[in-house]
């Protein structure tokens, strides 16, 4: 996969990287218009292939018409990260990175790639679609509209609680060492996989045994699917992304300067915000919200007993992938 | 304290355990018409002083008139647990006890301490609550009455997963050993009281930052206070009761075979159900559908945007003990 490299960066913390390098995939080709580009950003735990089942031939987003560039966050393993890193900056040393140095990267490799006035579309899931929500406000007049789904503006209070709790699984392993650790910490690992499980799906999805149409005969089987997946993460990456997580706010930077409000009313892109309605930390009371302070947003919950993982690629709720089209049509033939 | 000791108990599990001490506390005494004797049994961490706020002079449960039962949970540190007990039991290898061993070993202490015909009361907060739907339906012609707050029934799928998740925190340090530590596993206490404050409280108690007028400038405060609290517990006996409270089921035993909907409509007592609206394990919704199965009781929630702790004796909602003594007074009265 192809890889951007930017060289001394300097960060919202103020510290400077010598080398920041960017993991991307692209999708389709740039038109003769010069407006057919859609960005994809990956989510917490997404590669650049997780993003895939969200696009496709004939689907609302597809390669055959729209150019469509996926770049990794920070810390996905692929982009730099604690664990590709060596030098100074490697493992528990790697810098902290916000969602507005991600997407300031991400402008950078779009500006060298693709000569272009403005993004058609930017869009995502999660943390995907964080940085979606930053796109339109570090740059109003370049991101034509913007579609954040299980996603908000900023990190309210307990979803950072949430996250530290997860954090405090994976760090209990003493094997973990502070970041320093030899071997992966497999227990902490285990742990923060099977802590973070209870909160990605909502109560009703475990008491209507949801995670049965998963393949899962009971909810142990999927805390151990959890598990399993994240033995496969990296520890200093899961908490790199954690921390870039945490410390999302669109309006924490020189422009806005910690003021929300302004920094939702300064958007100008064409907004869907969809939350799925049992979202237990991208909370729709927090998204409506926010959805109603952008002048151009509307406000389109997905109605769903799944809870954040509604909308996850790799085994949504079945209703999810067309009512995902569907906003994505309507915005897009606007 | 006074502790009641039970020699050759047979668990539900099969296992026969020599000797179960139940420790206990009385406020107030049986009065001469032996019809004034209220059950109040602890929760999750409260010893039997933890739950004095609940009562008083004056109050709805009053020492000068209610014979105040407070038997603790096993597993509380004070009855049985595995940190005092010493022998081929102690530690790791204590037994699991239910829900339903707790109440049985109550109600010999009941018909050993007094000798009435009918409880007036069963009341208690979350895993309190608990025991006293176990009263109810295990004891329908003996409990007159019954207050479960911030409490179901049965612990839910999710509310088991939420569990999960906060034994792998404190499991997750290696010197917990399988439970065979030989100093507290402190990464571990501190982990899982920092999972835990996430669930306690709710998503509008952290983001309306209600933890201010507690006290806690920021919610790391909080999260400190939690991590504090639990350094003060044995790692063994905060298992030990997880495993009873995700066990907990008011049917499974021989009387109801599994079957909820036929125990919940054999209790016979009068009872207010009385969940807090945004409780995020013993759910609202939960409560409600089983209020709707016991043929004498009002589904009475509390609206409190605190969470399970809007009922935490040491520091409550507000409104909650005035709410709480309506109730007790509305039962108690009729």
């Amino acid at each position: 996969m192809p890889i951007h490299i930017e060289r001394d960066v300097r960060l919202q913390s103020g510290r400077t990287v010598d080398e920041v390098r960017l993991s991307y995939a692209i999708y389709g080709e740039l038109n003769a218009a010069r407006d057919n580009l859609v960005i994809f950003p990956t989510y917490f735990t997404g590669r650049q292939s997780c993003n895939e089942p969200y696009f496709g031939q004939g689907r609302a987003l597809d390669p055959n018409i729209h150019c469509i560039l996926v770049p990794s966050l920070i810390g996905n393993s692929d982009s730099s990260s604690p664990s590709n890193t060596t030098g100074p900056d490697a493992g528990a040393a790697f810098p902290n990175f916000t969602i507005h140095d991600n997407v300031r990267l991400q402008r950078a490799l779009v500006d060298k790639l693709f000569q272009v006035e403005r993004v058609a579309l930017v869009i995502g899931w999660s943390m995907g679609g964080c940085q979606a929500f930053e796109w339109a406000a570090q740059f109003p007049d370049f991101v034509a509209r913007a579609l954040p789904f299980c996603a908000t503006a900023m990190c309210s209070t307990h979803n950072h609680v949430f996250l530290e709790g997860v954090k405090a699984a994976l760090t209990a392993d003493g094997d973990w060492a502070g970041g320093n650790y030899s071997a992966p910490p497999a227990r902490g690992l285990r742990a923060f996989g099977r802590a973070y499980a209870g909160w990605a799906y909502s109560r009703e999805f475990f008491n209507r045994r949801l995670y049965r149409p998963l393949g899962f005969e009971t909810s142990e089987d999927l805390l151990q699917d959890w598990e399993r997946d994240h033995l496969s993460w990296d520890a200093n990456d899961l908490l790199c992304k954690v921390w870039t997580w945490q410390h999302a706010d669109i309006s924490v930077n020189g422009r806005y300067h910690g003021d929300l409000p302004t920094a939702l009313n300064a958007i100008k892109a064409r907004m869907i915000v969809m939350p799925a309605t049992t979202d237990m930390y991208f909370a729709e009371t927090q998204a409506s919200r926010e959805a109603s302070l952008i002048p151009n947003a509307e406000f389109r919950p997905f109605f769903s007993h799944w809870g954040h993982c509604a909308a996850t690629p790799s085994a949504p709720d079945p209703g999810f992938l067309p009512f995902l089209d569907d906003a994505i049509f309507d915005l897009m033939s606007e």
